[in-house]
């Protein structure tokens, strides 16, 4: 495919701001350029498809392919720094561009959920057993029960599948079509909460870590997240983790809590996370203020929340139709709820249409302010 | 001149988002945008120059004159209403656009800033003394001290001469051009301070009052403000003089306070205004927001503030120079500092570059917050 570039004002006066470049043009790239523009820069979107939520905030977009070298070229020659919002971009298409954040090393590592964990257990962070799965043998060594992964491309919980028992080890072999992806396996975790935490590290590497946050996920998706939660020690693996992939950014991390009280650390997203878009009203400064921030080399904003408590609800397709909502004015009308409709043309069952954030002077409350809104909202017909 | 467009993406799935059509492309409608993004609204913008502060936030823009009934009739039919970020458009222009908020009569009545007095005498709302002032010889009948005045494109004290006696009046009424531009007189107040506030009104007629404010000016362009203030009647008289004159969206209303306690009201402008970008972090819902949803006939947002006090301060061009700044990394550091950079391509003396906004437990610390980061930021190189 030959890239289209839609100049919007070809800029006459000679005149340049500082210019950001998105890889991927969905609400993380949107967010992330509400906060760019705050601070005067511009921001060009390489987006495979001509109809994205980022579209209405670049200057300029490249329609493409990113995992074509020469398309993600052509983007790096147009900015001053590039980043990404998804973590599939393949490494090969990333090797030419000048100033990246996150750095190529530390996509490559994340991308491959198997080195992310062998990294973190080399730094000592707590994370459940797990081993390489090049066959169904592999995994009957490991033992059962067992969670069968993908090491490449899976996310909101595709690509994963849980065995029993030896008995169900083929089928999800043939599910997760483990002769053809690379897959490894983990020890099953009978977790009692999920949590997750964002962290920003900056080129000179200095962190800010937001609030720990509660995570509630619904078919693998997640659905809310409530903030903040008192969870020791959360904080301090979260802030090695980034260490030790060498991160610059803002990165997503997820945990699991056990019934014993332990903490084990499930995953790292090399970008802004789904986990905190409440940040935008909660913080002093949203994650995505700061990712835009540590990407140019600039100071790190404060993560300290504005009010005691806050939460976040996604806005999720029921089916297919319109991008469009049902029900927006209602939800409006919905004192202390922040709305957020990210434009996307077509709903989906269980696609990220918006998400709602409402603050609080207690976490229920903040969540029944948010419920209220979400509850009001309705994205394509139910099927 | 001929309408140039730049279309960003042709919207290929005949999916169409709520579209906001803007007149003018400056800091007010970047603002005005990035809230009508968040809600799922594309942009469309009108402007004279390829380059400007919205740019980077409209889906596509329409390059022409907005005084032109053709260019403005354009805009109208890629949208699905139409506002504007100044009052100076010609009434003539505006005419055929089918859904315009504010309407084409509350425009022509408030550009016109003797017809503003009339209505707002008529309302029994307290205003200065004041007259038409064809020649001279009205003013002269008016009496002295007075303060000579364009009725039409005054804005930051441009259009504005204070004649202490007749002896100064030749000058005065040579300086506004007095035989070329329609002028009106006013009673010489000396306040004691400047108030202003935000109301939003919605096409229901549904209000929402902003906190008063303190506006401190320097050289007549508005430099710093102080929120909240509590001076009572100021938002009644508000509330009033924007149904006075049918207002639907957000206006920012000036106050003057004398010595002796009484509150006049100065102008009223039909739009979003400076002395309530502090609305974007401080309130709820800012002035931006619930301007969007008026303008489309959505519920209006609570306009509390979520801290105790907030200031404002703008970062005003010091010389001719680019639009870049200098030292915004030093600014960034300054914690509780939300800086907003409009991206305008050149600084000129005076020009308003950009803005900061803290929040504070009180009026003393967000002042001192938002002046620690304002002094590390210069546009343009002094004179």
């Amino acid at each position: 495919m030959n890239p289209v570039s839609h100049p919007q004002k070809p800029v006459t006066t000679g005149f340049r701001r500082p210019r950001l470049g998105i890889i991927g043009g969905g609400q993380l790239a949107k967010m992330t350029a509400q906060a760019a523009t705050q601070l005067g820069c511009e921001v060009v979107v390489l987006e495979r498809q001509e109809d994205f939520p980022a579209h209405s905030l670049d200057t300029h977009a490249l329609i493409g392919d990113w995992d074509d070298p020469q398309q993600v070229a052509r983007l790096a020659a147009e900015v001053d720094v590039v980043t990404l919002e998804n973590e599939f971009v393949s490494p090969a298409a990333l090797g030419s561009v000048p100033v990246l954040w996150p750095k190529a090393e530390t996509l490559a590592l994340v991308r491959d959920k198997l080195r992310q964990k062998i990294v973190f257990a080399e730094a000592g962070l707590p994370v459940a057993r797990f081993a390489d799965a090049p066959t169904p043998d592999a995994v009957r060594r490991f033992g059962f029960p067992a969670v069968l992964k993908k090491r490449f491309y899976s996310y909101d919980g595709k690509g994963n599948a849980t065995v029993h028992s030896a008995d169900e080890l083929p089928a999800a072999w043939v599910k997760l079509d483990g002769d053809r992806n690379p897959l490894y396996v983990e020890e099953y975790c009978p977790f009692i909460r999920e949590l997750a935490i964002i962290i920003t590290r900056g080129q000179d590497g200095a962190v800010v870590r937001y609030p720990v946050v509660e995570t509630i996920n619904r078919n693998h998706i997640c659905n809310i997240v409530k903030a903040p939660l008192q969870v020791p020690g959360v904080a301090d693996i979260a802030e090695r983790a980034v260490i030790a992939v060498g991160g610059v950014g803002s990165f997503g991390l997820e945990f699991f809590e056990l019934p014993d009280g332990r903490i084990l650390l499930n995953e790292i997203a090399p970008r802004v996370h789904n986990t905190g878009h409440y940040t935008i009203e909660a913080c002093e400064c949203s994650q995505f203020e700061n990712h835009v921030r540590a990407v140019f080399g600039w100071p790190l904003g404060s993560p300290a929340m504005r009010a005691p408590a806050a939460a976040m609800i996604n806005l999720l397709g029921v089916g297919d139709g319109p991008g469009t909502p049902v029900g927006l004015a209602e939800a409006l009308r919905v004192p202390g709820a922040h709305l957020h409709i990210y434009g996307k043309s077509r709903s989906a069952p269980g696609r990220k249409m918006g998400h709602v954030t409402a603050l609080g002077a207690t976490l229920a409350e903040a969540l029944a302010t948010a419920q209220r809104a979400a509850d009001c909202v309705r994205f394509g017909r139910a099927p």
